[in-house]
């Protein structure tokens, strides 16, 4: 039987040690918005990282509340007899550093100014989130995950903490990831971040001062994502060429899928702020992890000591298989433990998001591995 | 030896005869822009009619000038000795009804308030455009072309014809199209729309009244766009994750593909103007063969009487290889003529403007069996 971790409660965890990061810019301080679910236990040594994706946050599983109808974002695979099994796992989620839920981005205060950092938020890359997370594991007293596990950009968190801090990871489960961006991939972020920034409502980012939102542009650069995470299977199943069901809120919509992706546009556009958008795609642009070592990815990856997942599925065409693919070659050749699954799926790159029995097999079978490996730690 | 048709004279050429329209509306008068390269020979047997995809016009092949650089859009394809050899084939070459480069559309006057259509331009259709060339044949005196070629929504009005006048077409060359547009297509040019539409000098499509283009939105409708014609494969080639070249107009740009698809929308938006974009867009979504006929596509083609020469292109993802397959499938099944093949490119969608020494070679011995079975009508 598998449950839900129930009504859960972020909490804000400060750290007041400045941190340097990697493109120049530092903060002096910190804050981090954090969730765990389940016991962390008495060797420390049961702990696993949760990241997330580009627009997601700390709230992984559970509700906010008795009320709350939607749970975390990985409610499905996180939770009680569940793949990362919180009868067994303490887990740590995290909003990232630059985020809008919570943790020090954007919308927080700048200590040096007195107002909102906006668009002066320093740039952050994968890399400092890596090192800010490893100062949240110090703060629970955490010496080494058992698992540190994400899908697209939260897999590539994953990847870089097996390079970063090869000693204190046991495990990485890299799902529906890429070792770094292609030129397409690129691309698409431009269209996304230029919708933002041709906002009239943008200000150069400094749409706060002005009391507005680019909600527009906001909204278009998600219609643009969302085309990119569903595959056009899954697009065709849901929507194909059908007509809008009715017409409210629906002018000039000819086809269904054009109303859904205005509503999905609209209802992301006035939960996410738009700095913060441009932010995390620029750090799903950078991200490299041959860049700061100037070496080929497989010897990069030679310092790597945990076993590695990678899970890719079929009709991802964001981060398609032949992308995880390449991951997994280069821990081939450099030598590494890897188990690699590739997933029939309809769903896009979205599938890492949804219930699916295969997926949800073979990742708890690697947990539960990851689990008894522990050992003579219980 | 292949060749150029050398300079060439667009020629405008009036129609005064109300057109009925397939949504609704109603045009009372057009002129159509048009070039021809080649000799109609005295049967009248040899006319070529090429129809241009979303962006285009009526400048396929040959030069403006002496002191022109940029060749018509399927120079590669159309001249002496090459693919549509025009020292055998009469070419025609128009611009679209409801284009913007000549033919009447939302630049034109409209002859009820005396200032241009701009948004109350009717919409038009696949089958309002093919009405519209078949009066154009008359003008010409053409009773049957020998072929009707092109690429992309190109392609798809030489199917169109196929089936809406089959005693009218010996020939159809369908190249890098597609039988109707999916959910994902749909998508894409939705998003282009809204680009467009929420650009504040968009102003519902009167732009002209305030003397502006909303020329923010139309580019980055091109940049959509633009990914789309290309290739994960051929942008990888071309850019990768390189730096851009240098920092001129460059603000903010950290790849060099940015740097390309912004240059391509300032490019774009210059040219083209935002209320046929619109339009032809809206052409492409709702182009369905078997709407008209209500019922499926083998039973709709039962009525063609022409060959087919069925094209597509490896990598080109907008119209991918499986999409030409449903056309050349639903031929086989309706026991029609068809000759079908899967091109290897990189470049994919444009790779049907791109010259390619296989693809040259077999539409060039398509078209040349189309002449020799003209037969004694030379």
């Amino acid at each position: 039987m598998t449950g839900s971790v129930g009504v859960v409660t972020p909490q804000l965890i400060p750290f007041e040690t400045p941190l340097d990061l990697e493109r120049g810019g530092r903060l002096p301080r910190y804050d981090l918005m954090v969730e765990t679910y389940g016991t962390l236990n008495t060797q420390k040594s049961n702990a696993v990282l949760v990241c997330h994706a580009l627009s997601g946050d700390h709230h992984a599983a559970g509700y906010h509340g008795s009320e709350d109808t939607k749970p975390g974002w990985w409610d499905s695979y996180i939770g009680p007899g569940k793949a990362i099994d919180t009868d067994l796992f303490f887990v740590v989620s995290l909003n990232n550093l630059g985020g809008c839920s919570g943790s020090t981005g954007p919308l927080s205060m700048n200590p040096e100014t007195g107002k909102a950092y906006g668009p002066d938020f320093p740039e952050v890359t994968v890399l400092d989130w890596i090192h800010s997370q490893a100062r949240l594991a110090d703060y629970f007293g955490i010496e080494q995950f058992a698992a540190i596990a994400g899908g697209s950009l939260g897999g590539m968190q994953a990847l870089q903490w097996s390079i970063t801090y090869p000693s204190r990871v046991k495990s990485a489960a890299i799902i529906a990831a890429a070792p770094r961006l292609t030129a397409q991939n690129i691309a698409f972020n431009e269209v996304a971040r230029q919708a933002i920034m041709r906002d009239p409502n943008f200000f150069e980012g400094n749409y706060a001062d002005h009391e507005v939102i680019p909600a527009s542009g906001l909204g278009l650069a998600r219609m643009v994502g969302h085309i990119t995470y569903l595959s056009d299977v899954s697009m065709g199943k849901k929507f194909g060429r059908r007509l809008p069901r009715d017409d409210r809120d629906a002018e000039g919509v000819n086809f269904a899928v054009e109303q859904y992706l205005r509503y999905q546009g609209e209802q992301f556009s006035g939960r996410f702020d738009a700095n913060t958008y441009i932010l995390m795609t620029r750090a799903l642009d950078y991200f490299d992890p041959t860049n700061t070592e100037s070496m080929p990815l497989p010897n990069v990856l030679k310092s790597t000591k945990c076993q590695f997942l990678v899970l890719s599925f079929t009709t991802d065409w964001r981060f398609s298989p032949s992308r995880s693919e390449e991951i997994v070659d280069a821990l081939i050749q450099a030598g590494k433990p890897v188990s690699y699954s590739r997933l029939e799926s309809t769903h896009g790159h979205d599938a890492f998001l949804i219930p699916d029995a295969t997926y949800e097999r073979i990742f708890k079978a690697f947990m539960d591995r990851v689990y008894r490996d522990l050992g003579g730690d219980e």
